[in-house]
């Protein structure tokens, strides 16, 4: 692990042989063309032709159950997204320094989902672009440096973002003035967890203190996707808040994976802690695979900073992923996406729950809305199961249903399907998975 | 200067009281929803609502010249781009962790533009990311920090990006790490430019060796874009690469501006100077608007950092954004505008310095294809003229050209049409150009 890149669930290149002809010819040239960086998907990585609603067809035609990509959430090539960008892509496709009235009317209708607090909003292309944003405005704005995350954070891939993501694993160094603390976990420590974290936090600030670091602000995924999906108890992250502001620091909530009505009761996952964040970094469903992201914000921490400092992205809220993003918030309002991943996401999980109930090694289901996370443990120990989350993963995808699996270890199936998900689409994942864990016993 | 953020050719909002009424209120919503970071182009503003080849309208559907726009470099709504998008967004838009053939296909077209020795490329959204991902890359591989850039760059607004580019203003520290060299200047220095340049940035090397700071490497757009346009003399290049290599750095072309055949002869910048780069960026006209950008890079770079380092961006070579860029390559080729570029740029350089024979504040015109810069000073002392190329940028404006300014001191006119500009397109912008001259006198 510390001499490659660690990627759950990614494709051992040494494998390759088991692969068919064209799939080995397509492996090889992916690994001359791009270089070793670039990883796949699965001990038998797949090949996507065409995709709809929550399914993707291989070249052969077969269907592929989609519990994974958040990216295409109101469904793939929906079709009011399709039409919205080809329209604008053909009209006119230019960049935010002309006046236009179809960036300020998405900013209104996306504000419009925020508290009052928060009304301003800037665009970026990449959820690591919002992240990389976001620090820079609150280290000018604080002027400070230090930086708090969860111990496998994950906030993007920009120098400035990977040096908050210890998930990055060890050959990508945590930055100088950054600490981590572990996340609130309910199922592995007893107590309060929101105090226990706020207590962490503040004793962060005190170390950045005590080596003469201003302290700058605690970034948090409000699902906590990457530290295994950890989404309770709601109002767990009000006491960190708390202890960031007493210190003079900032909190930015990342709803780039919890955000756009994934958890169902709630736009975003700050919502359902009951805060009002400093900044809140948005990204991968805000245009439905368009690239589309950004940060909004209090406007008192653009005062100076936006006035001192210029900002101009060529390519952020262009023409046409405006025209995507503002269709996105069209379908989720006027489909009820929202309800749909409540009601979908609470039978699911109950669904998952049922099944977990004769499965020793799934030792906690959890979730919000169409967020669910699955935890394989050692039924003896209770130590992470990474293993036996990657087969289930690896045998899922043989049964042609997409999934990954998430956390420190692994060893946390991460259940992120598209919003129109359906009651019978659960059943079939769900009936697939009872079936590929009996096999395992 | 100081104490607000300078931008070139940027709106005053202290001068609103001139708009329409229309136009006022896109302004104020604009400064209440995206904050003051956010500048538009020009004394008056413009607002676009279609466009098509070298011409954008406004609502009142008068048209405008574009001799500034390199994004929508094969043409605006360029029909083969447009249809190409459509298609693909209609049929599936996904992302790089499973196989897929038109990713790789457009990756081997993208590299046989380039030397055999440069035989990877590696996907992002924007030039900035392809920037920092070059920086990350250069620094992992020398083990160094320390990076030379000219004293006027640009390079990209990541936190990492915006420490190497001095273009950003007072506010925008440069990096501790970065030291700045004066781009070579045929205009404003004597003797031999690129030799000049090379012991500059040899002097730059020893003072980072005599401060402990290992060199990483040197990074410069390829035609000086926000350094005032300077080509030439082509070859003058290389003398620094040799510096740059001796030292054991590594040598970064940013393309972003240069690149993609707007310099007629050659696809990229530095293939007119004779050298081959370590690490290539690129950027902006690669998907004629759709977000796309990359880095191209000698694999020998990639070997320790691609095993150790993953790299994976959501939205990086999404399929939509490829088969925009492949059409862009088949459409560069096919309408043959590079020899386009080659011709009417000469035809446009020649245009210019006849208008400039009788301009003695025209003290320079110079250009490579359809990149040409032409220079505003003060005919008594030679000394660069802002004031003047603001007036005239904005005069062409009300005339319906669309143009911009660059240099340290704004002086330069920045005239960078989309490709497929014609013989007429010239005539009428020289004509008009003349006319706003005569003008001034």
């Amino acid at each position: 692990m510390s001499a490659t890149a660690f990627m759950i669930n990614g494709f051992d290149p040494a494998n390759a042989l088991n692969l068919s002809v064209d799939e080995q010819r397509l492996v090889s040239r992916r690994r001359s063309l791009l270089g070793p960086s670039y990883k796949l998907f699965y001990e038998h990585p797949v090949q996507f032709v065409r995709a709809e609603g929550v399914r993707l067809y291989d070249p052969q035609g077969n269907a592929y159950l989609d519990v994974y990509n958040n990216v295409p959430s109101v469904g793939h090539c929906h079709p009011r997204v399709v039409a919205a960008i080809a329209e604008q892509a053909a009209r006119l496709n230019t960049h935010t320094r002309y006046l236009d009235d179809a960036v300020l009317s998405y900013a209104e209708t996306l504000l419009a989902t925020y508290p009052p607090e928060i009304r301003n909003v800037m665009f970026t292309c990449t959820g690591s672009e919002a992240t990389d944003l976001a620090l820079r405005i609150v280290r000018f704005h604080t002027r400070g440096s230090g930086i708090i995350v969860t111990e496998n954070a994950y906030h993007g891939i920009t120098s400035a973002a990977a040096a908050i993501s210890p998930s990055m694993g060890p050959n990508v160094p945590i930055g100088e003035h950054v600490l981590t603390v572990a996340a609130p976990n309910p199922y592995r420590e007893t107590g309060d967890v929101g105090q226990r974290f706020a207590g962490d936090v503040r004793a962060a600030i005190a170390r950045f203190a005590r080596h003469g670091i201003p302290f700058a602000g605690l970034i948090v995924d409000t699902i906590f996707s990457t530290d295994g999906i950890l989404p309770d108890p709601a109002g767990s992250l009000r006491p960190a808040l708390a202890a960031v502001h007493e210190a003079g620091g900032l909190f930015i909530a990342d709803e780039v994976q919890p955000g756009f009505g994934r958890l169902g009761t709630s736009m975003w996952g700050f919502q359902r802690h009951g805060i009002v964040p400093d900044i809140v970094v948005m990204g991968k469903p805000m245009g439905n695979g368009m690239p589309i992201a950004g940060i909004a914000v209090r406007p008192e921490l653009l005062n100076e900073f936006g006035t001192k400092v210029r900002y101009f992205s060529t390519f952020a809220a262009n023409s046409v992923s405006i025209a995507a993003a503002r269709a996105v918030l069209e379908v989720i309002a006027d489909e009820g996406l929202m309800a749909n991943a409540t009601s979908v996401g609470a039978y699911l999980l109950e669904s998952l729950r049922t099944v977990a109930g004769d499965v020793p090694a799934l030792g906690d289901v959890r979730g919000a809305g169409l967020f669910v996370g699955a935890e394989f443990v050692d039924p003896e120990t209770g130590a992470p199961d990474g293993r036996r989350a990657l087969s289930v993963v690896n045998r899922l995808r043989e049964r042609r249903v997409l999934i990954s699996a998430s956390g420190d270890a692994g060893n946390v199936l991460k259940i992120r399907p598209p919003l129109p998900f359906t009651r019978a689409d659960v059943d079939q994942f769900v009936g697939i998975l009872a079936d590929v864990l009996a096999e395992q016993h």
